[in-house]
């Protein structure tokens, strides 16, 4: 996506996009979520499935379905699709 | 549930799913509260039954009802039904 | 109160439950405040009676009455009636 | 005020009833301010009178007449008249 | 003014008293100014004159005029009078 | 264009005049990101493409497109363009 | 500008007489900015030009333009023209 000359995707484009992807949510505590992205609402609070909770670069806990609070919410990327 | 492809269930959705059973609330503060979800209101303040407050990995205080600020929460996660 | 499945208590109906009752209000800054809840407004501020400070598990002060402000309130448990 | 039975006093009622009293206000940086509580505003602002700022228990200025931000005001609590 | 009992006055009728005095202006950040309170506006944004910037009882730089942002704002003192 | 007397640009001309160009976005956690800047929106949300992930000077994590709240952002500078 | 009897100079006014002119903006995070200050909005957002980051009194990096947040601005204060 990154190659083509993008049309002009604001932010919110660019969530729906990765809705039902895999995704990586860094939050401002250091902690960071790794699953998928069920859905958004308007405070950028987060539902995710297969929810895994990272500190530190370890693997802290298997949470499944999650629910983020959007204040806390420092960045969300989209995890590379294999093959 | 993260098997079936999920209907689109909003973050709010998943929190009604979660009502009545045992959740984790994590806070920012790094406490976290493991009991009943009894209910949430719109600033995602938290009536909690047969609450235990962990600090550290450890089992701090068993605070039977507690009321816990929504301004406060990090994230919420159900616990796994056993069997 | 645990056991009965509960009517649906909405957060500000728990805490209308516990005025007039001992409480503990656990605060952000970690300071715990142990007293009497005699009343709450619409922004969580807090007036309590026979009101002590703990700081790290030790009695830190007796203030009497004392006028808490909402936006630092983490939770507020009832302390459980005795016999 | 602690033994009868209290008429239902608001938050508001309370600070109310400690203008013109010696008070302490804790803030949430920690420093401690001790003084006539002169009035107060919608906000929590604080006009102080005879004010004394303490640190970590220590007396670390005489500043007077004070004007006293709401927004990091921990708890207001009044100093228990002599005799 | 504070022997004679003072009319109520308000914190805002507090600053406005200060206002062209000399003041000290402490922020959550531990950095206090010192100088000429030239004028304030609704946001608590301050304008000063002659002021110093102090950091850890140390004058750290003399800044002239200087526009300090409201929401940092602890408290504002007025500097005694001389004689 | 720092040569020219520069018309008078607003801050969010600035904004509009780097979308699509390299920029370096400081978050107030101490991260950095590097990117293309792709859009942006009221809350000062951001969407980048090609995000490179700093900490302490050091590349930690190559992110492709990402998503970033606004409510974090220090600020935002634009790369030179290289000749 | 400070021995004349200032004529009743709000904290806008001071911002509008420093826009064009050399600049230090101090941030929360204990960043300061050196530079020309370009323009201001209402939310405090600054664009400068000819912007340096100086981080614990040393020149860390060179922007060029930059887009400060206002939210993190501690204060602004003019630099002392020359002769």
């Amino acid at each position: 996506m990154a190659d083509a000359a993008p049309a002009k995707r604001t932010p919110s484009d660019f969530l729906k996009d990765v809705i039902g992807r895999r995704v990586v949510v860094q939050l401002r505590t250091g902690t960071t979520f790794r699953g998928v992205l069920a859905s958004l609402d308007g405070f950028m609070n987060i539902a995710m499935e297969q929810t895994e909770e990272w500190k530190d670069g370890h693997l802290s806990s298997k949470l499944g379905d999650a629910f983020i609070r959007g204040n806390n919410v420092l960045y969300i990327s989209a995890v590379k699709k294999r093959g």
